[in-house]
């Protein structure tokens, strides 16, 4: 198996193929990490989520880091880390407009929002809030199925690769 | 869909049969998210990898977080979140079991560890570390195919579903 750094345009497919994510936060130098439901178009990430701890986190510090990959197996994988800022877009006028681009994108996958909007067992339901991460830098590595390059073995073969080794053989048994 | 708490036995099933782990950490407030590889054993998730920024930024901070989780689909999933500390195992005497012990581990999987030490193309093998994450706190949440409970109806059931209905259509159809 050979690693490879993986293009701009490689990371950006994975991206647009992938609606799951893991999206890191951190407050007062303590990481959190939960796995999110995004939709990536034009460098962000679009999300949804209920009120809850990294909507607290983000809001204080709005520096976050994502991951997304796609682990067919050990061998053959790819993942991609997105570093990017939380930006929140509250129902007010001033965001109408991306609020609607997050709408329709949303639409495309009309379950992917429950895991984060179903409340738990006895907890009321809480305020909703759509948010967008801009994608600052990212990068990606992915497998491949290249054998690893060894540099050419410079013993000498064992005496029945080399030339000729057919007609010693014959010749020992005559 | 109904989404559980899970309990701390059911958060540790899913650490003991998942090696596969998103590890965050931050560095002066920005997260940093990679998948890694894991095992679980007594309270603490060992693991493997060769220089790089996670391993720089945990021995800076030790204050880390993973995931693990297990989404067999949108509707069936368990995600299990670790708050916990970095504790590098150096290859000196006072880690000698503690290093056994991680190895044992590692040899159960003996492909596991190739996607952190296999080198970029052009890039030289880089030291190994070996470590492990204390679980300080865990948490974690489940889907369940039980249906949403909703308060019961206090309509009149319909005329069919009442006590008494086959009595009296037999009486209109004699």
């Amino acid at each position: 198996m050979v690693v490879h750094e993986m293009t701009a345009q490689e990371c950006r497919e994975l991206l647009a193929r992938t609606n799951l994510a893991r999206l890191a936060c951190a407050a007062n130098n303590q990481p959190y990490v939960v796995p999110i439901h995004v939709d990536f178009h034009r460098d962000h990430l679009y999300g949804f989520a209920t009120e809850g701890l990294k909507i607290e986190w983000m809001r204080r510090n709005p520096l976050v880091c994502l991951e997304v990959d796609d682990f067919s197996s050990q061998t053959h994988w790819a993942s991609v880390v997105v570093f990017g800022r939380y930006e929140e877009l509250p129902p007010v006028p001033e965001y109408e407009d991306l609020r609607r681009v997050a709408d329709e994108l949303f639409q495309k996958h009309p379950m992917w929002w429950q895991p984060a909007s179903v409340p738990l067992p006895g907890h009321e339901q809480r305020p909703s809030i759509v948010y967008r991460i801009r994608i600052d830098r990212m990068t990606g590595r992915r497998s491949s199925d290249e054998p690893v390059k060894t540099p050419p073995i410079k013993e000498t073969p064992p005496e029945e690769m080399q030339p000729g080794w057919l007609t010693r053989v014959l010749r020992r048994l005559s």
